[in-house]
This record gives structure tokens, C-alpha cells and sequence, in this order.
């Protein structure tokens, strides 16, 4: 009997082929010498390479939500909280990690999931001319996710601007890129490596999301920026010496010329046929994703009767009578579930 | 020369001369021999025949955001967090120190800086249902201030409705009194201790804003509802042994029956008196708050021009071209300065 | 060329063959449909039988710091600490994980590794009977680590002292088993997973350390034990939807009938080859450690002549001019590098 | 009847009259317009004054507790803890409010209460020698208090070393003066305000327990050393705008010219007669304070039987016969009651 077909989620995928057939490869290997280190010592290299940042430190960690709480930990003192937009992961889905260390997450409206330069500005002067700012949680830098929880993006002249912000105002600039790869493999994405590790103070490149076993790759272009951020690292719990190299072996492939360009490249297809498929039938959706993610909107009567066939996320209410359902395509996603989608549609 | 009238704020007035000759007096006590229980002892039980609460704990704290920071760290489990108002003091104005005690604060919009029950409930509902609410931080109490930031008040019935839907989920209740005594002054409020003992499950009689000298008194009307919570308040530095003595002093004299239904008539007086001449002179006003605070809608010049002879606090904008200013009167407000102000008006 | 011989940690290997060919095998059978919950809880289940607790909450989690962190964290109280050994892990080498979530370590004394039932019982009697207790950090649970940082064992009489008096003033008793697998391979260990259960209110057993590609799998014996613990592993982002396949697939095999009592069987030969070798040739060793880590005491002569042929790991000063140097199997130590080491000694 | 004897406790006693006096008539001049500003601008202009440091930052505190964790917590950063003694009052008695805030109290072994230069820079030394350091909380500040919980006094000498050993390794240094006019008063004593501010990164003046109504002054001799520490301070609840107005009349009669080399005088008088009863009578006493404080050492029924006539504070058992005990004197004590005390020993 066939398994129900799903689309519910992005990230239940196993490893990439790739990586597993390295990964077997290299565990041997290891009993013939070669040390944890050049292992992930290479894959920074191809990192730095591939951000045209030869300078930059690099650290691998082991999933986003402890990302996000080391990286923003470290970038702010014990008074300051992060500028976010109120879709943004960190300030929904991560059970308070953030306030957990200690921040309050700023959340500010979004549009599609995208903030902008101009409403973290006026956030920034409103405090700034606050009488009681000095009783207010000082904003001390921007979050932003690209893609966004939405699946949409933020254009190259977008994230100038807000660079530009967060440069005039001394605060840093961090992008969470847990599903970067989707984005690099967009058609209509200008926002290259060099371009985030230009504009940004630190970032990382997803791969638990994205085909890698597990692991994230952080990226902070200007060498020193965060001291001690190793300590911070191991205070959260969250590297393991010897998980470097495990790292260092599925990050290394996940790389813009050799892998990352095309690790989404089968997701961004199949979302973009299911797209069509979606406009074809008439079919309305939501937000404007051009990457892997499509939200689709039904009335309520059609959604439950879909989903006897196929499993879709619930994203939330349009109105009484409708509700917005996420599709999501991986780097897994066969073209064959597509077509049967399209059929059920 | 006559100095400059202000109706700023209603807490940078010293202490009650009668609070402070009781200091006076009991300070030459001590050298006979008085212990520091007795006096806070004392304070303890008349608060607790205040609230017809025989059994309450009463605890003493220097002032209102550690008394906030302590109680909300208490009732809470690390995962959860404090359904409170946008407007909420402890959401703006406490720099961070609910976050900093690893807390979110959940904040629901608000009506003239009330939330309601129905709101409350829907929001814990809706946390309930979510698929990802395992992600989520959880509802864990509801925080009000009572009267609010913009001087309202909650009903009796209102009070009744909200503590029915923390008990009907199983969180806490907590009310922050820290202007609690313009609250019970106030003709049209409602709400009585004995109402707030039986519906919270703590709150706390301010005193540093009413007249005493400095000190909170926390009234958990359960008693061990809260364990170890001296041990608690120690940890955030917000008790002192010796401070009890004083602090019994200072709320000695603070409680209904004596003296907290009078420190605030005057307040109350003077409030209404502006409300009168602003009313007859043809200024609006918002959020119809009837207790000591009153806020004022103004053109810009208007602001400007009375600006030169009052000192009033800006608020917030109204639109392009008004502004709200907030006049605050206190336990101290004389009413030659209400005259005075009148006449600029 | 040779590379060079290297006892210096037994956490520097990849994953044992077996799961890695396992890892293989179920990453292509998701394509066919396998759902991850079903491995996940097959190895729930396994942990279980191989515990006798089949009510037993199981968790997976990835590394020892974040699993300390977390349960820890959810086990305390605010104004509670952690008892453990002044060499625990969370003492020394965790960065301050456990203060970072707010807690102290109240560090005992220890013996080789150890703390007693009679110096935690004295530890506890002392701080009750302190009149200033109330200002003091409550202790609220017992660390142990099994086997210790010095590789020692608890016995059984010992664990069964040390529970009763966790019971008999109701705190918990934790067990971190980073390195279990060591422990119940070893001959003279009569603690095993059905005493740890019966014994203690949380423990968990390593798989990271122990030949697990990674991930720590905690057993909570009494069902419902810790409320919340999901959110609170996420909170602290510890814990990823479809890394428990992942895990599942490494513990899977990790459990005593099958595995877990033979993939320490080698590492316990080596390091007993290496303790006899040691012997014969008069080196004294330190700390009586019966399972995969080795003590030797050193003078600095001859230490700085070995490091030349074989890297050791430095452990601490004895004297002026002896050292003690940590010699480490694991289960992927190669008999011939024990001959070798024999052979340089 | 007469009350008990009592020499438990050095702040147990109202606040000094002088100080009551000034704030009545303050309190009164309030009405008259005179600002809060004004009374506390000219307090830290006394103790700019007094410290010689005409440039340092001055902030009025609520206690002791608040004020250890908000300066340790403003001085480090997160991955950093601080060097004390284990006898030191942040290792001790302050419930863990400095864990709470996520530091490690790094505790050194003392004499009579006292750290050395030497025993801080071989702290330091040996965690950047270890090769797990960045695994390891790093040392960021020290923490002295003065006099010490032992009563006794770094001299000027010891304080030059420890400020040498912290600037060489630049880290911070910060006193804890909570009884320092003890200190200032004391005969022995070659430590000033100007050397503490020559020599310290940040230090305090207590007002507490030195007869301030209540009130600890911060001095950062370098302006701008820690910036933002205003919303740190309102982030921990330990700050009250109208109440430095009355900090300001606490304080400001404690400096030395005036009042804080006065303040201490009797209660050093009163400790060395009894000091020179007890040598006469022939009690040992312990660790030498030369202070407000006198450590006594009994046989266990005599301590009993002066149990019966006077109130002492338990301080530890010296063997399994002896006690230790602590006589407290303060600025209020009474030399009749010094004759009763020498009477009844």
C-alpha cells in the first residue's frame, strides 16, 4: 500500500546521499590518521572562499534555535534586545529561548514576513527620543531571516538599506539563514554570500534544513568581532569538539559552486510546478514565495477534504470561511509526489 | 520667586509627614529596645484584617519593578511566560528586567490599558491549539495594574470575569498595585481589598508612589502558595532584614481603615478639580481615566505655549498636529497649584 | 609514514561501523515511507525493557553540556542549587553552563572522583541548621557522574546510599552516564541500568562518547516526573523534530542485551592490557580507575620523553616534579596501538 | 524591665539621627521647589570630593545584595565569572544572586577573610596554562570586600598588589564596602578613598549598615568605565528616581571630612574595650579584626551560659568543643552596654 503523500514539512528529511556517502567514507578514514581538524579546517576555508571573506571566523554549531540564542547572546549586552519581525522565528517558535538569555525580542510588524530599513529606523529614533528610554530595553541589532518564515525574500537593495541603518546606529546585523540554500537557488534572488557577509556583522548557513545530517555554519566576516564566542559556545551547550568534523564533512559539500547552488535547485523546481499547478486550478495563495515554501489559501471545506489525501501544514486562518495551508518542497522532494499532488489538486 | 508648577509625576514627592514623624518617633524607640518583628509584625496583620485575609503571607520590598521582577519569577516555571498588556508596565518600562529574569512577557493589545478576559482566554486558546505550541512559550499568569498606565480602572465584574479564567486554566493572577491606593480614593472604583485577595493569587499594595517613605507589600492571600520566597527576594536583592522595621513603619499608617482611603482624597480631589476646568474650558481629554492621572489632548503650539509655565509629561502623539500630556496629581498636590494651573489653562 | 600514537581522549572517534550502516540503511528507507517517529520510539521502548521501567519518560538530546543544562535547569528551583563533586563535569569544564541558567554548584569534596551519602547528608544538615539559611542557595539536587571524570565507579551500596538520602529530604538524584557504556562493560561494575532506574529520578545514558554518532538519550523513570520538558529542551535548543530519527537510529543499538554491553568490552581489554603493561613495568598509577581511563603518575622527565612517541593527556601536577597523564581507550582503540604503547613504555 | 543584651548584629539599628533630622527638614523644603536633582548632584559631588576623583560616575543603590550584582553583572561579560574569597558574602549569603545572574563565583581559599595578589594572578596563570581553558569559565573580575566578612583590612600595601596583579591581566577590581566607614574609622587602617579610587575599577560606600537610613553609593572612578549602568541598574529593580533624593540625604552627610570618619568612631571604641576585656578575662579571640566586628572563642557551656544574659551571633564551630562567636558593635552601640557585656564576662 502506498504511504500518504505529504508535504508538511521541509526539515524531516534524512542526509543527503552526498553526505552520507562522505561521511562512511571519512569515519574509515579516520583510523588512518587524518585529524578531526583538517577536516573542518577545510570546510571553513571553502566557506571563507565561497563568502570571498578570507578573513572571517567560522564555527559550526548544531541546529538554529541554539544558534540564534548563542549568536544574539553574544552580540548584545545584558541591556539590549533584538529588532524582529513579530513572524520571526525567534520571536514565535523557539519556547523563549532568547528571553531565556535574557533578551527581550523587539518585534516589530512585518509585511510578507519582511521588515524594513525604514521601520527599524523609526524604532530606533522613537526610542532614542524616548524621555524614559534609559527604563527601555536598548535595541542593539536586527535580526531578519532570509528566507523569511514566509518564504519570501529580501532583495540585495532591501538588505543594503537596513545595512546602512544598523551601520549608521552601531548596532549589528545577523542574519538567520536556516534555509539559505532555498534561497541561493532562486531564480529571482539577488543576495549572494559576499553580498551577506558585506552587509552583515555574522550569519549562518543552514544545513540541518538543507540536506546536511545536521549542523549550522556561522559566518563573522570581520575576523575578532565576537571574543570568546568559542566559551559562549560550549556555555550554551552547543559544539562538540569532535562534532566538528562531523560537521566539517556535511557542511563541506554544501558549498555555493560545488553543492549549495544546487542542493535547493530540485526544490525550487518542484515548488515552482506546484505553483503553477496552483495557478492553473485557480487556486489562490498567499505572501508572494518564490522559494520553497507555497502558501496556499482553501476554504475550509476543501482543506479538510484534501487533506484525506495529502498532509499540508496549517499556517493560519485568512478569514472564517478560509485558511492558509503551507506546502513545502525540500532538496528530497520527488517529481512524481509533485505530479500526484497536482492531481489531487 | 516663585518656582515652576509641575504636575510631572506623581512620585517625586517625599514622604507623608505623618509616616515620617512615626519614623522619627519609633527610631528613638529602638534605643528602648522595640524589636523590628513587632512593628512589621503588626504592619503584617493589619494588612492581613485589611484584606479579610487571615492567612495571607505578607512580605515587604523596596520598590515596584523588583517587586514585579520577584513575584513574576515565582509564579512562573521557566517555560512560561506573563499574559500582560501592550501598555503593561512591566512591557515597556522595566528595561528588560521581566526578560531578564528568563521570562516573555505575552502582550495582548489593550483598551485605554485594559485587557480583558475574553482576550485572555482566546489568546490561551489559541496557544492550546497550536500545533507547535510545545515550541511556544506557555501562558503561565496574567499581569494587571490596577488602576493601569493610563490611570483606568478594572470593574469589580471585570476582576471576577478575568481571576474565572485563570482558575478555569489553572495560572496565577497577579495585580500591580503600585498606585493601588489613588485606586481605592476613587468614587467610582469598585474593588475592594478583600475583592483583590479573594480573586488574585498576589498583588501588591504600593507604597512608594502613595506617600510612604519607599516599600511594597506583596499579600499572597494563600498561605504557601509561594515557597521560599524569602529566599527568592534575597536572590534579587530586593529585601533587607532591617528594612522590615522600616517598612512596617511606612505602611503601618498606609492601610484602609486609616489611612490609604485618605492619602489619596486629596489626589483624587485635585483630579477631578482639573477634569472640571478642563471640561469647562473645552479640553479634551482620552482614555477617560477617573483616578489621579489625566490626560489632555493638545495642539502642538497649545503644548509649546504651556509648556513655559507648567511642567506636564508627554505622553504620546495623538496625530500629526496634537499631542496627550499627562497631568498627574498625588497625596500631595496642593490646591492652590490646582488654582494655578486652572488660571494658565 | 606512521602517524603518531595518540591515547589522548576517547571522544575524538567517528561513529562505530554498525550504526553508521544502520544510518545508511534507514536514510534510503524514508523514502519508502518509514516514518520517524517509529524508529524513535522503538528506541524508546528498547531503553525501557533494557531500564525495567516501561512507564519511563526517554528523551534524546545531543551533547552531555546541553543534557546537564537542561535537566538541571528543569530539576531546580530558582533558589536551588546542584551538590556535586568539586571535579564533577558542571564544576569545572562546562563554561559555566549550569550558572549561565542561574544555578550554583555547591561543590563538595570528593575522593578519586566521589562524593559520599555521608558528606552530602552533612553538607544538607549544615545548611538547614544555619540560621541564615534563608539567605543561602537551597541545595535541591545530587550530581554524580558514573563512571567519574576520574574514571571511578559507584557501587551499588554507594548509589543505594546516596539515593536514600535524596529521598529522605526530597531532592532529585541525577546520573550523568556520558561515559556509561564504560561502566557496564566493566567487570567490576554491579550498578546497571535497572539500579539506575530504581535509584535515581533522572539519568542518561551517553551515546556520544560511546560510539553513538552522536546524542544523549535521558530516562526519566516515573512517568510525568518533570512536566514540560519538551518545551524546556527546545527552550534551551537542545532538540531538533527529526534528529530524534537520527538519534534513534544511534541509540538503537546502543542498549545492553544488543550492544551497549559490548561496545565497551574492547575499550575495557585495552585499557586492562594497558594497566597490566603499567604494572609489570613499575609505573604507579593514581585514583584506582577500574574502566576506560587510565592515571599514571609520571616524572617530568619521562613525560616530555614520551610526548615525543605517544600524545597522552595531561591531566594534573602530583608534585613538583611528578605528573599525572590521562591515558584513554575507547571502542574503537586498536589492540596493535596498545603493543605499540607497551612496546614505547 | 530591662530588655536582653544584644551585639548580634551591626544593622539591626534605625538610622543615625543626624540624618532623620536632615531628612525632615528636607522633606518639608520639597514643597518649597527645591528638585531631587539638587540634593544628589551635591552628594556625588562630596564623594567626587572625597575620592579625589573629580571625573568619577557616582549611583545611589538600595542595598548590598542588588548592589554586588548588578556591578558584577555590568563588569563581566557572560562568559567571564569572579574571583572571591569563600568566605566572601557573593559565595556565601547572597542566596545566589550572582549565579542567578548567570556567574560563576570563582571562590579562592582565604586567611581571616583575605585573598592575596598571589593567590589571584596563580588563579589566573593556571587557567590560561590549561589546555581545556576555553571550556572553563574565564576570571574577568576580582571582588574584595573591606573590611571583610572577617572583620579584618586589606592594607593599602596588599590592595597596591591586587590592583597590580588585575591591571596586568586586565581584569576589574571592585570593593565591596558595605561596613567600610568600619574600615575608615579604624586606628589600623591606611587605606583611603582616594587609594581606593586610584586603585579600584568600581567600588561602594555603604550606607546600610553604617547608619544610612539605607543607600549604597557607587564610585567608578574613570567616567564612562561602565556604559549604560543606569538601565542595568533599573533592569535589576535597584534603582528609584525620587529616591535619590532621599539617598542623596542619606549619604550625604556620610563622607569623611564630615561625618564617615565620625560615624565609625564609637563603634570602634566600643569593640576595642571590648577587645581589652576579653584579653584581660583571658578569651582567645580569632582571625584579629581590628574592626567593628570581635570574634570570640568559647567553650560550648560557657557560650551557653552568656547565651542566657546576651545575644551574640553564632559564627562557626573551631573544634568539637569550642564555638565561635561574633560580637558586633555599630555606630549606635552605648558604652553602658559595653559595661554590661564586660560584667557579664
Amino acid at each position: 500500500m502506498e504511504e500518504k503523500l505529504s508535504f508538511v514539512s521541509d526539515y524531516m528529511e534524512g542526509a543527503h546521499p552526498a553526505i552520507l556517502k562522505r561521511l562512511l567514507e571519512t569515519n574509515l578514514l579516520k583510523t588512518e590518521g587524518y585529524g578531526g581538524d583538517a577536516f573542518s579546517e577545510s570546510a571553513r576555508n571553502k566557506i571563507r572562499a565561497a563568502c570571498q571573506s578570507p578573513e572571517a571566523d567560522v564555527y559550526f554549531l548544531t541546529g538554529g534555535t541554539q544558534t540564534n540564542a548563542v549568536m544574539i547572546d553574544s552580540l548584545l549586552r545584558p541591556y539590549q534586545g533584538v529588532i524582529a519581525s513579530e513572524s520571526g522565528h525567534i520571536s514565535m517558535h523557539e519556547a523563549g529561548a532568547i528571553e531565556y538569555g535574557g533578551h527581550k525580542v523587539l518585534a516589530l510588524p512585518h509585511t510578507a514576513g519582511k521588515i524594513s530599513a525604514d521601520g527599524i529606523e523609526r524604532y530606533i529614533i522613537q526610542y532614542r527620543n524616548d524621555v524614559n528610554h534609559e527604563h527601555m530595553v536598548m535595541p542593539g541589532m536586527v535580526y531578519l531571516s532570509q528566507p523569511t518564515e514566509y518564504g519570501t525574500l529580501y532583495s540585495l537593495d532591501e538588505l543594503k538599506r537596513i545595512s546602512g541603518v544598523c551601520r549608521k546606529y552601531q548596532i549589528s546585523l545577523y542574519v538567520d539563514g536556516a534555509r539559505l540554500a532555498y534561497a541561493l537557488s532562486c531564480r529571482v534572488n539577488d543576495v549572494t554570500l559576499p553580498d551577506l557577509a558585506a552587509l552583515c556583522d555574522a550569519f549562518y548557513i543552514g544545513g540541518t534544513k538543507c540536506g546536511a545530517l545536521f549542523g549550522e555554519a556561522v559566518v563573522i566576516p570581520r575576523h575578532g568581532y565576537i571574543p570568546h564566542l568559542f566559551t559562549m559556545i560550549k556555555q550554551h551547550g552547543a559544539h562538540y569538539l569532535q562534532r566538528d568534523v562531523l560537521q566539517g564533512f556535511s557542511l563541506i559539500r554544501c558549498l555555493p559552486t560545488a553543492f549549495m547552488g544546487r542542493i535547493g535547485v530540485p526544490a525550487i523546481a518542484a515548488a515552482d510546478a506546484i505553483r503553477k499547478a496552483l495557478r492553473e486550478k485557480g487556486y489562490p495563495t498567499a505572501y508572494g514565495s518564490p522559494t520553497n515554501q507555497i502558501f496556499v489559501v482553501l476554504d475550509k471545506e476543501k482543506a479538510a477534504a484534501l487533506s484525506e489525501k495529502v498532509e499540508l501544514g496549517f499556517w493560519e486562518n485568512a478569514d472564517d470561511s478560509h485558511v492558509i495551508m503551507r506546502i513545502a518542497t525540500s532538496w528530497a522532494t520527488q517529481m512524481e509526489d509533485v505530479e500526484r499532488l497536482t492531481a489531487v489538486l
